[in-house]
């Protein structure tokens, strides 16, 4: 029978080979937290690896992803469906086996990490949707949502700034069921980190609230035994602080960065092989180890038993069983396509002349009663962004309890962003999250991470541009639009009344793999009149919202600005010019219809002037060289909104010589 | 004469009366911290208000910038010029009272505040600065520079990450003038902060190994005597608690968020009025709180005591003197034009083809021992960012002191880049640093908020794109180049070779007013063979690399694609097609030009392809509709490089494919 050192070493041997063959990766961690992976793999942490999507499967994340071989080599030892060929694809294209983990490539991988502090805070997330599924869900003695969310990391994320806003939170709200390991290993990429890392990481971690452990992180029993202590405490997220050596086994990288990011080297590999007493060639694995390592048919067990406790459950409350099963399969609601056309139908009806932002809180009011699953917030900034709705109640702790579906995260963006990522993608929940549209900037890299993981989160931006005033150029927006729609598989809409807004929301909710921006403005927009057929084209990102015979020119805006295009249009014609009016609430959904629609309603030979109070070099792929833009290159200023949009050149009398320039 | 309350009171109906008259503002927090507004500036502050840009002043920030009445106010009463219409004009266009506090708009203003976290982090960057140039300058018994920081901030800032990775940072640097205030007001803009906000603060700058006082917000004796004790505790930073209520003084709205980001009313002003016992009409302060807050005398009997110091100390060391000078006017050694022509002049000799990232090496070994302000850094990549060069030395602590100028900021890119915005707004030091290019996200709003200020900071990033190969999609920058290229006032290079490397890093040390990012391959790039005149040229942003008679078609190109548009240059001429070939290593900086450099560049009526391994709307504006642009507009996928490359189309084949078909 393999021991507990030939479980250990089998890690160390396929992380160095598999980095070797690739001759790129990072060995030193899996080969560090070896016997961290062993006791909560092995003795712990409960899975099937033959079915990967098992509903209350323990969560894992690996926030420190540069080790992914040690999550791959996990998940090949266990059973996953990640073969030896897998292993020596490492880092290949389109391989299973990515050079950071990648959700959707890996059975077994939850979420993709590799950028540092994203993991633990996504680790944040899972607990928390764990959290209140199991609070929205479970009944006396039919706890079917009752699962750990287990995240490995190291010193690179606890340095980023994100692991504070979200391990504050995590403490805060109390998550019992979050356990992390530390991986510390005093080695960054710099080397020994006590020049530039010399915090009291049990203390921090106290002073959020959080149960700290510190253990041995090559002593399986300690490691076994933090991991039940950690399990006992239920109110606190618990940090097992595991001291290791960076590339342990190797007799001459170990303890150095060396070891971190590069092969170790044929001879170091052989060198290593001798010292940890693995006599095995290069992606060999005896069966006695398998065996040891064999993790199928007791996670076979543990999901039938999940199963039984399933069917008792939904016996006993079938509608409850029912609404589960359609919000961890990312189902709307049968009913949700009357639900849009009756909201729709309203707004026009209503046609109010209101803030948009005022309009996305329509939307709220009008969806979220009928889509439970959608888990509001804002960081700090609720009454501005207004992302509450009439029957939204504020999260708050009571007791070991968590009430409410609207969350204040405090001013938190990047660790609010992260943490809905990790919320989606644990499924049954549709987060939704607001900021003043300037700051999406602090939580950028997480919107692209949603992007790349194709989660369907949304993202709620308002005070969209120098609209918002007297706050002053740090708070408006001028570059952020373009930012946000050059994101690859990302939806940015920019409404510009209640029914593009209405719209607008309907449509990110029925994303299934793409997030979307919802931007809105601070201040009043129009209310545009439109007939059924320009309704219905809202959805196609752009539309002809108000058409004349043979358009010498065509105005397209966006938001607050097509209200101006409108009127622009009007002292056009007035002065004998036929302009169309282009409506482009979103680029990016335009931009996926078809030839023929969009050759339409931009048809070719029609000189084209784009009006948008942000980056005018954006426009350029609409109107082309021989177009024009009226945009914002410059940093806004602290003035009221009237008197900037007016000297920025945001009106009537600029829009109607720059549209007669163009086709003079 | 005026009692504390009288002057802490000024403070207060100055910060009610500015905001109503705008109708737009933040009175709460001037309100609140008006005592500490006084014990600070009153009695502690070195400063004089006819002089602002005194090398040795005392420098203060304030991190939660939204109270910047508070600040406009002190300004004010001390002496600055910033007089009462300058009040009433709060919020104005083109006031001297912005919104939010903007360097270079407000004697007195030291930086830019408002998006929460980065105040203290400048601040740290501040206290940074100051501790390695009284370092690099001071003389025994001349302590040229000797000055505190001192910083305000709200829970805001405390909440962001940012605070994290700087406060981190501070204590490691043991950073002992640097004294941050802590509002403690128990008030975010959601309301009470126990839902969202219950570190125990404390204890986490504890764990930061700062120094922590407690003390009440309102006391001004505690104040002072907290003061006295930062002050004498050297080797650690200072937080001093401050326990406040927001708003004070205001009978209904204190204590509540209501009071945070709107006008109290006339009525509450009345009854404010009436409750803190202050008689005067708005905007009217006696004679007798002027009096008590004047600083003109005293602040100019400070300076010229340094006057006189710094007067002996020209005297025994002029040559440090007048390198004092130089450094702290921003300006370059009188040798720097003959060191950029010697470095250029040696890289094109050499005819190097190594990464870009060498090349940038390459640069600093040439400039760095010439511009000795030059302080280097990377977030925990120095061997990959090859920031670090022959005669620099990386920064350690040693007892209270530091050694080196190239420092290992950790795993903090947000931290690093707003602390180099403190550092190059103290004075005396040029910051760069560096990160993957994939990271600027994390650290974009600093980025905006350089340019914003007018900064000249350098930023460095590695690791470009796809190139960067196995890593995968989250490490490969697709969006990030135009993102960048878009922020107003930054200067984006993406060099080719050694030679553009070399003169990008030239034109970017020459800036005086703003920002840019280095952008630079991890994968060898072929040098490119020039004569003097294109040489020339680079420092244009875009030129003419390879050219022939009567071009059919352009071809522009960054970076390693570069190389690409040259090879499939020669195989277009091998097939009849006249290609020129542009290299456009900053479009900012080429936009810049006049139109006739630019239309020479690039001819109307030529067709133009783009080839760049990034997001490819943004080429519109040099290819308009009718060209053609090779770009990425997926996101990338972990595997060798060469094999993605040829995936994503960045072949000679595909380029020659593209070219001919545009000009069909």
């Amino acid at each position: 029978m393999a021991t507990r050192n030939d479980l250990a070493n089998a890690i160390r041997a396929l992380a160095m080979d598999a980095v070797q063959k690739a001759n790129s990766g990072h060995p030193g961690m899996p080969m560090g937290m070896a016997e961290i992976g062993l006791s909560l793999w092995g003795n712990h942490m409960r899975f099937n690896p033959t079915n990967p999507q098992w509903a209350d499967r323990d969560r894992f994340i690996l926030s420190n992803g540069h080790g992914s071989m040690l999550q791959y080599a996990l998940l090949h030892l266990t059973g996953y469906d990640v073969t030896l060929d897998d292993l020596k694809n490492f880092r290949q294209f389109h391989s299973k086996t990515p050079g950071h983990p990648e959700v959707h490539y890996t059975p077994g991988v939850e979420t993709t990490t590799g950028p540092l502090g994203q993991g633990i805070t996504n680790a944040v997330g899972f607990a928390l949707a764990e959290k209140l599924l199991a609070r929205d869900f479970n009944k006396p003695g039919l706890d079917i949502v009752d699962h750990h969310t287990y995240v490995f990391l190291g010193d690179g994320c606890l340095m980023e700034g994100i692991s504070h806003e979200a391990c504050a939170l995590a403490g805060t709200w109390g998550l019992g069921k979050l356990i992390a390991f530390w991986d510390d290993n005093g080695i960054s990429i710099d080397g020994h980190v006590e020049g530039w890392f010399t915090d009291d990481t049990p203390k921090r971690f106290e002073a959020y609230n959080w149960h700290v452990i510190s253990v041995d992180g090559h002593d399986v029993d300690a490691l076994d035994a933090a991991i039940v202590a950690a399990k006992a405490v239920t109110d606190k997220p618990t940090l097992i602080c595991c001291k290791t050596i960076i590339g342990k086994g190797s007799p001459n990288k170990a303890a150095s960065h060396d070891c971190h990011g590069a092969p170790l080297g044929d001879a170091e590999i052989a060198a290593t092989r001798a010292a940890i007493g693995w006599n095995h060639g290069p992606f060999e694995i005896p069966a006695d180890v398998y065996a040891g390592w064999d993790k199928k048919e007791s996670g076979a067990r543990l999901e039938s038993d999940w199963d039984a406790l399933f069917a008792k459950y939904a016996a006993a409350y079938p509608v409850e069983a029912a609404e589960f099963k359609r919000r961890m399969s990312n189902e709307l609601p049968a009913n949700w396509q009357d639900v849009v056309q009756a909201a729709v139908s309203d707004a026009n009806t209503k046609a109010e002349t209101i803030a948009s932002r005022k309009a996305s809180q329509n939307a709220l009011n009008a969806y979220a009663p009928q889509v439970p699953e959608l888990l509001g917030g804002s960081a700090d900034l609720t009454g501005s962004n207004l992302t509450n709705w009439k029957g939204c109640v504020s999260l708050k702790r009571e007791g070991n309890e968590l009430i409410g579906n609207h969350i204040s995260y405090g001013v938190r963006e990047f660790g609010m962003s992260a943490i809905m990522n990790g919320v989606v993608l644990h499924g049954g929940f549709r987060p939704y999250g607001a900021t003043f549209l300037m700051f999406c900037e602090y939580a950028l890299n997480a919107l692209r991470m949603a992007s790349l993981m194709k989660t369907n989160n949304l993202f709620v931006y308002t005070h969209d541009s120098i609209g918002l005033g007297e706050d002053g150029p740090t708070h408006q927006p001028v570059e952020q639009l373009q930012t946000l729609r050059c994101i690859p598989n990302h939806h940015v809409w920019r409404p510009c009344d209640t029914v593009e807004s209405m719209v607008a929301w309907a449509h990110a909710i029925e994303q299934k793999a793409t997030p979307s921006s919802l931007i809105f403005s601070r201040q009043n927009l129009m209310f545009m009149a439109r007939d059924e057929a320009t309704i219905a084209n809202i959805k196609k990102g752009g539309y002809v919202l108000k058409d004349v015979a043979n358009p010498a020119v065509i105005l397209i805006a966006t938001g607050s600005e097509v209200e101006l295009a409108v009127k622009a249009a009007e002292a056009l014609a007035a002065e004998g010019v036929a302009a169309r009016v282009v409506s482009m609430p979103s680029t990016n959904v335009f931009d996926a219809q078809d030839a023929a629609y969009k050759a339409a309603v931009l048809p070719r030979g029609v000189a084209r002037l784009a009006i948008e109070a942000a980056t005018s070099d954006f426009w350029r792929k609409y109107v082309g060289l021989e177009g024009d833009v009226i945009g914002m290159d410059t940093f806004g200023e602290s003035a009221p909104a009237g008197q900037l949009f007016k000297h920025f050149g945001f009106t009537v009398e600029n829009v109607v010589a720059k549209a007669k320039a163009i086709i003079a």
